[in-house]
């Protein structure tokens, strides 16, 4: 008997990027683990619910709210994630094992796909050296794949590669080549030369999805303008952009 | 009256990987366009037939092969590169005027994502320069989601890049940090420090699937073995591994 767990990828923004895959794990889930904060939390509590309350046949799920414990703001930083890590680590485990029955089936709902800066596999993997649990990943459609076909464009340029990096990298080590910017608090393509390309996406996938191309010269000031207004008409913001350098 | 086209991300081998808004698409299109070649042909024409008889509601829907014109083998390489594209461009343009009527829908299937190595966009904005078509993208997982969630792992380390890139490109340039490597038919990774962990899948999402991992010096040359072996058996391959550097 070995309680089963899914971390799902429920795509980006669009409840329609749910794959057939996904749509069997959600109906084989018993309980939803969800742990959520900041400024986002109840528009994403509100996705969630309703791909849930979409796709899953039969109503007898439930959802559990894992609660964040505290980060030590003072101390070494290395030690305090670490602590911190080991921390959500134990208030999983107590939930899983609580909260679900010996053979039961709970899952994890990751925002586009789980294996793209997400913490949710790092966790399970130190719970799985605590609680007997057995998991799996179902892929989803990434928020980079979302800004690419709402641009229609290739991630790539031919036969070259192509960076997925933060907007801390960015600022600390420049562009070279194509480079997709996710995390990014605060506009890092403003350090990149002006005849860089940019294509930039908000809300991707969603009703309130915002778009927009040019050169980081023509359509920069522009976005940190439209995203600052974004912003504070919702109170947060996720966005992402890909950046190829001029030449 | 304009001719519509949806590229529709099929995901990267395995039919329960199709979104609900690809489902759509399908179910929304009468000639699927397609233009295959290579060892790998009959396998991926199959699995697209499975996945239209699987998810399209109403028959009457049908296929149309594509002609590949053939590629200059002599002359100047860009330019031999540049006129094949072109004369791709005429032949689609041919066939969606030809077999579409004027507000009939037509669709390509893309392989994973139409975003990520693949010429189906480039292509199509040349047809769309050409010819009056009014062209949608629908986002799909691709084989780098279909990797880390096999082999349940976080695509990158907290907070740090990744770079997608080809064989050629990392025999090229070498490792430094993060990489997946795709398009390799040559076991690229053997040029890295054999400390490198590594995380490699073959055949992703199919009845097929092989997975290995551990590090370069200890599971690289197994790979290399169970590769060739696998690509022998089947007559083509298809694989994706994950790089990170040992510090
Ligand atoms: C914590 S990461 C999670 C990424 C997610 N796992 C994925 O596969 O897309 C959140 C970042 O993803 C990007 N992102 C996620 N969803 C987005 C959306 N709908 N529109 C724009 N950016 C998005 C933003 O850069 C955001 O800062
Ligand atoms: C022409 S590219 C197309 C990639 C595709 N658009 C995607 O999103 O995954 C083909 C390369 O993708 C990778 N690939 C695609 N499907 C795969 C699978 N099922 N298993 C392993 N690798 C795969 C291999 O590296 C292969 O050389």
């Amino acid at each position: 008997m070995t309680r089963r767990i899914h971390v799902i990828g429920i795509g980006a923004g669009d409840p329609d990027q749910v794959t057939a895959q996904a749509v069997a794990a959600l109906n084989d889930t018993q309980v939803f683990f969800a742990m959520d904060k900041g400024a986002a939390k109840d528009d994403l509590v509100a996705l969630r619910r309703h791909i849930c309350e979409r796709f899953i046949r039969e109503p007898g799920y439930r959802f559990v709210e894992l609660p964040d414990p505290p980060r030590a703001r003072n101390g070494d930083y290395r030690q305090a994630v670490a602590d911190w890590h080991a921390a959500r680590a134990r208030v999983w485990a107590d939930a899983i094992t609580t909260e679900l029955g010996p053979d039961g089936v709970g899952a994890f709902l990751a925002w586009g796909d789980p294996s793209l800066y997400d913490s949710t596999l790092r966790i399970l993997d130190t719970v799985a050296a605590h609680v007997d649990i057995d998991y799996d990943v179902i892929p989803g459609v990434t928020a980079i794949q979302t800004l690419t076909a709402r641009h229609r464009i290739p991630l790539n340029d031919v036969g070259e590669p192509v960076l997925i990096t933060t907007g801390r990298q960015l600022r600390e080590h420049g562009l070279t080549g194509s480079a997709v910017v996710m995390l990014d608090g605060d506009c890092a393509f403003q350090t990149c030369p002006p005849d860089t390309r940019i294509w930039w996406g908000a809300y991707l996938g969603t009703p309130d999805e915002l778009l927009m191309a040019g050169t980081v010269g023509a359509v920069g000031e522009e976005i940190v303008r439209v995203r600052a207004d974004a912003r504070a008409r919702h109170g947060w913001i996720m966005d992402t952009y890909l950046l190829r350098s001029a030449d």
